[in-house]
């Protein structure tokens, strides 16, 4: 199943895409919820009530809403108003080859346990335009990854019982304004501002049950699962980045273990893998150099069009567009103390 | 004004606090709201309604509620849901004294820019029990701190205009588990799990037109206001620490200055000054240590008392209960890859 947010009337109305067209839950069923924020609410019963809807639709079954193609409409973040944006750091490939450009070894603490990050949950977005400050383009970077939605409330959750707290799975490109994140990440206190503009998410979130063919198993000595699914990401048409999401080290199963470890998750909740292997500017333009040194370092700039995909879970389009404006708080930095 | 919210069958009832008693906010006034989320919601509006009515009770009006002892209720957070949660690092002679004790130079970027990360908002509470985990007590810590509360969206909000975006001050407990901070940001992405189990907050909201005497210049060089205001945290009734909000070198304006650059702000956003001086064991103990070696660390457990004072904004208790069980994520750490 897929679900799709979209914008309709002035609010977001949730549908389900089902061969290239849009069906309202709500036409679909009187008893199906009409956005993304109440079908989470009662995740399990929504979830069987869509799923009978959808195959009683495969079966030739009427339809009363409009039938909408889906790229005849402005999409929305599948969840338009998540409860909160966890991201972590479960490619290895990712964190190995980022160390090796800047010629330190590999941390062991990686493979210990598999730590994330608080990000701006307000700053959700879906497909199109992303407004940008100048001091986000100032080396501004896509970081190609999958997420999980958290569909019910719960605390302490074993690995082992993780997968039945994921809703499904979606796309998302973790953008970065590089300089303001590694001029704070020198204070320790991890990416804040560089990172707090703008996450999008999409197009659609596909639950697990379209996903079980494409199931992998976990790396030796972990817990949970992968999914066997190619990623890949476009910039202005042309491919920089290609990796696999069964590449995860840590499963979203035992990322969930940490995050609810004496923490309530709830339903809405955003979790991102952490960036595919040369699923960044950032580590290619390192690698580049260190192959290369007349190469030349990459970055998105106004105008840029970011395509990703990940296999069976559709395409995500956005395109960087500067604001007008030269407001900059790296230029209000402070000299002396 | 102080602004209280308490547990009132069965949800949180906002209310004034005046001579130790607490009035209802919808009882003082039918066009105020009864909880604090509907008041940030309009709170220009509602805090004139407000003050109106605080005036009015001092002069004799009647009051058509119920008056009820502060100290006969079950405080909750001011703010019980909020919106966000940030945490800065305002005060300099912290992070001198924390990297004194590991004996590293003072970091000159300090003095440039004020950093925050973000931490979990959904684990906001006020005074009372603070449930934790095993893995919590490993290395308990506070850290005295004071807080804003943001009371309008705002997005690019010049240091010059953010006071006027300041509810009010309150005091603020991050409290961290410092063996999984440790752990984790060895990995550079911040604190997530050190802190994200409670950050206590309370015992009420203080608006700014009660601390206008308080009001003490900004450091040279920086935009905003300080508040003259003695901070103090008492364990088991024994004073650790000591300070002054006026010692901070960022302004809460600053802070708000980076905090919305190319972001929305939203009422209900809370945003933490960073620990006060001396205001953590973490930093105690190092200076201790560095004293005499014989020092012993201190941290907190089980069915310690921690007391904060700020003066003219309460005193916030909270006692440290541990959970009956021994599930532990240090435990579950992979020894191999």
């Amino acid at each position: 199943m897929k679900l799709v947010s979209y914008f309709k009337s002035g609010h977001d109305q949730l549908a389900l895409l089902h061969d290239e067209y849009l069906y309202d839950t709500n036409s679909l069923s009187p008893d199906l919820p009409a956005n993304m924020a109440d079908f989470l609410k009662n995740w399990d019963k929504n979830y069987q009530t869509a799923l009978q809807a959808v195959t009683a639709l495969r079966e030739g079954s009427p339809y009363s809403g409009n039938i909408i193609p889906y790229n005849s409409v402005q999409l929305l973040a599948p969840v338009p108003l998540p409860t909160s944006l966890r991201d972590a750091y479960a490619f290895r490939q990712h964190v190995a080859a980022a160390r090796r450009n800047r010629k330190v070894d590999m941390i062991p603490e990686f493979d210990q346990y598999p730590i994330f990050y608080f990000s701006n949950h307000r700053s959700v977005e879906g497909p199109g335009d992303v407004m940008c400050m100048p001091d986000h383009l100032e080396k501004l970077d896509f970081e190609l990854e999958a997420a999980i939605v958290i569909n019910k409330k719960g605390k302490n959750i074993k690995a082992e019982d993780a997968d039945q707290y994921i809703a499904g799975l979606m796309i998302m490109n973790d953008l970065s304004a590089r300089r303001l994140q590694m001029e704070e990440m020198l204070l320790n206190l991890g990416p804040a501002k560089g990172k707090d503009f703008a996450t999008t998410t999409g197009p659609w979130l596909v639950t697990l049950n379209e996903l079980k063919e494409f199931e992998a198993p976990a790396k030796p000595n972990h817990i949970g699962k992968n999914w066997n699914l190619k990623m890949t990401c476009k910039v202005n048409g042309k491919q920089v980045s290609e990796g696999n999401l069964a590449d995860m080290d840590w499963t979203f199963a035992e990322i969930i273990e940490r995050a609810s470890y004496g923490v309530d998750l709830y339903p809405g909740d955003i979790i991102g893998s952490g960036t595919v292997g040369t699923g960044c500017f950032l580590e290619l333009n390192g690698t580049g150099k260190l192959k290369d040194s007349s190469y030349q370092e990459q970055w998105l700039s106004n105008g840029d069009k970011v395509e990703m995909e990940i296999a069976h879970l559709g395409i995500l389009q956005n395109t960087i567009i500067a604001e007008e404006t030269d407001w900059s708080i790296l230029k209000r930095k402070h000299v002396s103390s």
